[in-house]
Formats: C-alpha cells, structure tokens, sequence
C-alpha cells in the first residue's frame, strides 16, 4: 500500500506509490545523447563571438584580457532576451480588477565556462568554486538593489529541462515582488519557529543526519541527501549546516565548500544515472528577511526522470515512484 | 518591455515575455503523431479485455450486456496501480518529526469510449455528455465517503502530459488530506470574499465578459477564456455562470452544458494547434466546503506548448511568451 510523507519544511505532501515502485538502477537515462562538441561557431557563449551577446557584467578572466573579448573563465552577461529589464522606477502594481506591474527587474546568465561541452559534473575542483562564487557575487551585487525583493539562481540542464542553448550556464532573475508560492512556505516555516522555537530546516537537517540512510555525502559545512518527503526520484537538497536565511548571508569559505559537495553530487548523479535531465535551484529568503531565524537557504536539485501530470499540477501532491532510502544508498554506493 | 500579470483569484503572478512572445500560430505543433488503431489487442482499456483490468465500479452500457463484458459506452475501473487504496479506517498522520499517513484513498480510470483512437475533441456531444455525467456521478459517489476530504479529477492528453496509456480515459482521485497547495488559493479567495464580499472568481468571470478580448466561447451556463494572467500559451477556464464551489454541486443540466463547452474548446484547440497534449484538471472545493461563497468551481486545460523550467518550479511564476488577448482571438477565428 502506498503511504503519504510530509516534508515538514514546505508543507507538502507527496505520495509514495509503492504499487509502481521502481529499482533505483531503472532510471538510468538509455537514450544516447548526441555528441556535443568542445567550441561551437553558432553559439553566442563559446569564446570569441562574445559580440553576439550583450556586454558582459562581470567576469573571471585572465590578466590581460579585455572584456567581451575571449581570455574568461566564467563570463555574466544580461540575457538577449530578458525576462525582465531594469528601469529607474521601482515597481508599481496598477489596474483595476487585473493588475499589471511592469516587468522591472535583472535577468543574468552566468557562463560557467568557454568550453561548449563541458558539464557542471565534470567541471574541475576550482572551476566549480569559481562558478559558484560568481553566483555568490551576483546575489550580493543585485540584493544591494533596492527594486528587488528576490534573487532566483536556478540552472537547467537538458532539453527535457527547459534549456534552450547547451553551453553549460547559470540564470540568475531579480524579482521586485514576492510571488505568493515563495510566502507561502515562508509561512510554513515561521509557524513551525512559532510552535518549536527552532528552524525547521535545521531541524530537518540533524534528523536526516541522525537517521543517516537518505544521507548522499557530507562535508564540514554541508549535507546532501534525498529529503524524505522527496517530490520525484533523486530530488537532492544540499543544505549548509551554519542557519543562514539567505544565499548571500553564506561566507565565502562556505560558498566554496558548497561548490564541492555540489560537484560531487552531480558527478554521482552523472555516473549513476547517465547524465539525466535535471533542475536546479537555490532556495532562499526574500532580501529582506536576511536576519530571519525561521528560514534557511538551500539548494535543491530536481531530476527529469518522471513527468508530473494532471494530478501534480492540480494537487501539488507529487507522486512518487521511488523510495528516497534506496536512491540515496544507490548514490552512496 | 515585459508586464507582470495578476491572477486575482489563485494569487498568481505571471510574466508576458513579449521580447520572446510567439504569434499564436507558431504553437501549431507541427510533429505527426504515430497513427493509432482504432482497437488494440494489448489495451487493457479495449473492449474485449475487461478482465484485463480490476472489476467496473461503474457503468454505462448496452441493456443486455453484463459488467465486465463489451457493450459499455463509459466504464468506470479501479487504478490497477492504484496511487492511493481504501481501508476500512480514516487516514491517521503518525511519525515524530518525518510524518506519514497510510495512502488510504480512491483512484478510479474513467475509459471514455470503446474506440482506442478517439479522443475527446471528436466525441459525439451524447458521448461527451455521458462522460461529463459519469465523472459527476463519480464525485458525487466519492463525496459521501466520510474518509476523503478532496477529489481531485483529471485528463492527460499525451506523452508530455504524462499519459502511460493512450486509450482515451479521465482520473479521479479521492484524497484523505487537504494538501497545502489546494488550501493556500482557498485562504487567498476568502482573503478577497473578506475584502469585497463577492467571489473572485464570479468578479473575474464578469470581468472577462466584459472585457470581451479573451472569450473563446460562452453558452447560457458557462463561459471559456484565456485568463488575462495565463501561466502558459493557450491555458484555458471553463467556468460556470452560477456559483458553486463544488463540482458536485452543479445540476445535471449544467453537467451537460458543460460537456458541450469542454468539447467545442478542445475540438477547437484540436482544429487551431493540431491536437497538442495538455492536462485538465477539475479544481474544485475541498468536500465540506460544499456551501462556501467564496470559492467557485472550474475547468482548468493547460496545454504542454512550453517546459516550465526552474524559475518556474523556484518561484511559481510562470513566465508566458504568447498573450492571451492575441491566442483567445486566434481560437475565435
């Protein structure tokens, strides 16, 4: 019989559909990627058509190199076509029964590296932090904005994902409104403060290290495991272990031990897996509730191993077909 | 320059991307989809291979034909892998901090028709409305068992819907639980009844009438449009003209009429976009909220024209790259 689990930080029930449980091993992806190669003279992020992109914003690059030319490492750009686009003004809800605002706000992509065929999983040690620092930087950078009321960093990797161009890269979106599903387990969270006294993130965290087998790797600063009320087969928090509300409140021996952990969790996921489709996204506090005890950054990884339906979209219950216990210990294997 | 968009009643924001906006035309899914016998040997929803399946709890078939048997028009079946199973007892949540609850519940397959290739579009109206009515019966069935609190119904169209089986078919499921995400746009309607005392979704559904632009079709009880804050391109209401906050509470006339609006806005999504997969969910009140003024029950189909990706997942704002003014005037035409 199926069982229901509720992850205690975001209210969510998921359902456990033991009926239709699959092996761990069953969803290794089969299908044969194409070959992509290493610099692609289409594509606006390989090194040196940096004039097919906007200027760059910021960038890791080599001591004599000049912006917008090749020499980067990591390289931000305002995305081509942004979702959103700063103006002077901050932004202003108007209308009568439908409201509009305009899209003010920032949309960056962060290019994790020159090299078109590379992937995050087999970046190397100091590639990974570098990337993960621009991240950092980018967060602390935009949250200074006062437009802004919410930084989304998110990655997505794989058709199946949403991704649009494969050289391997990050998008960060600044939101000048808090959407009512950020505040809703906001709230969630502060009534679980209000009847423990406790963040019910780290609380979540010293009970997943305490029952150990959803456990996927840890080091000093972080945990990785599959939460154990995981929405689909794989999902991955990685969470640090220092409480923190917001991704900009991490400090940079942090940001760099997170790189790590995240390096090797996607590795594992590469290797395991075969390279699955997959969503990424940190978690974090509103800019303003920096100082916040109720809420904790994290980031969590979704893979595109099954297709939410009808029954996800209309519940928000999500069902799945696998027990986070043995995807966990077939990652750790 | 982009423009946020309100959804009024689930408290959604959305983003028109008009930098990336598509003609409606340009969602026309182009791939030819494999042609489909109009029986399948191997169906389990096939006439012929009843006993494929677990026993019918419902029917609607010739005079002389016996359950289990050829002659049904609508068959109504238990999930053979069922999500969630009754048991004798209400659902009970256990656990200290990882809660869990028995997956007590219902999952039934309504098989629309006997014709593995037909699909809803190109239903007869008679056969259309008997399916519409047999989903209500189901509700209205489902709904006295003490033990469940929600039923949720629902179609998917297609492999990026989610569909495992091809043979035409709806799901219902009876949940034992409210799941947050159906109780957070309850608070936010009655959040609103609180501030205006009139429904929101009676207001929006005047609104709309009034504003004329992104009415696809209207009959005397119900009225199809492209919400002015659509999360995807094509995303489509059929709501109904009196108020009633569950599905169960609509007459069986209404049903009807129902039937006729849901068939004509799938025939013409069918006729304008060459039958693209979508989901429909039937969103509804939660069981006891039968007699509350400020929810309105709905038909919602989001076609599977875009991958929402992870700013979407992150921050629940779905960002749209088609306005719903230009896609409702196309489905006119």
């Amino acid at each position: 019989m199926s069982e229901f689990r509720l992850n205690r930080a975001t209210k969510e029930w998921i359902i456990l559909a033991t009926e239709r449980a699959k092996r761990p091993q069953q969803f290794l992806v089969k299908s044969e990627k194409p070959k992509i190669p290493p610099f692609d003279p289409l594509c606006p992020f390989c090194p040196g058509n940096e004039k097919k992109t906007p200027p760059e914003v910021y960038s890791l690059r080599q001591r004599n190199s000049r912006p917008d030319q090749p020499g980067w490492r990591v390289r931000v750009i305002t995305n081509k076509f942004p979702a959103l686009e700063p103006t002077e003004k901050m932004v202003k809800i108007t209308g009568g029964f439908f409201r509009t605002a305009l899209g003010v706000g920032k949309h960056e992509v962060i290019i994790e590296t020159p090299r078109h065929n590379q992937i995050f999983a087999t970046l190397s040690l100091k590639q990974a932090e570098e990337v993960c620092l621009v991240c950092w930087r980018r967060y602390l950078f935009l949250e200074k904005d006062r437009r802004f009321k919410l930084i989304m960093i998110f990655r997505n990797h794989g058709v199946s994902a949403g991704t649009s161009l494969k050289h391997p890269h990050i998008q960060v979106i600044a939101l000048p409104l808090i959407p009512a599903s950020i505040r809703h387990p906001l709230e969630e969270a502060m009534s679980y403060y209000d009847d423990h006294g406790t963040c019910v993130f780290c609380d979540m965290m010293q009970e997943e290290i305490k029952a150990k087998k959803r456990i996927i790797l840890e080091n000093e600063k972080f945990v990785a495991f599959h939460p154990f009320a995981s929405r689909a087969p794989f999902e991955t928090w990685i969470i640090p272990k220092k409480h923190n509300a917001c991704f900009g409140s991490a400090s940079e021996s942090e940001v760099k031990s997170m790189a790590s952990v995240l390096r090797r969790v996607l590795r594992k996921m590469y290797d395991r897996l075969g390279d699955p489709d997959y969503n990424l996204i940190f978690r974090t506090a509103p800019i303003k509730d920096t100082q916040e005890d109720y809420y904790h950054w994290y980031i969590q990884i979704l893979p595109r191993l099954t297709t939410p339906a009808g029954f996800e979209l209309g519940s928000g219950v999500y069902i799945n077909t696998s027990l986070p216990e043995e995807t966990a210990k077939f990652m750790r294997e």
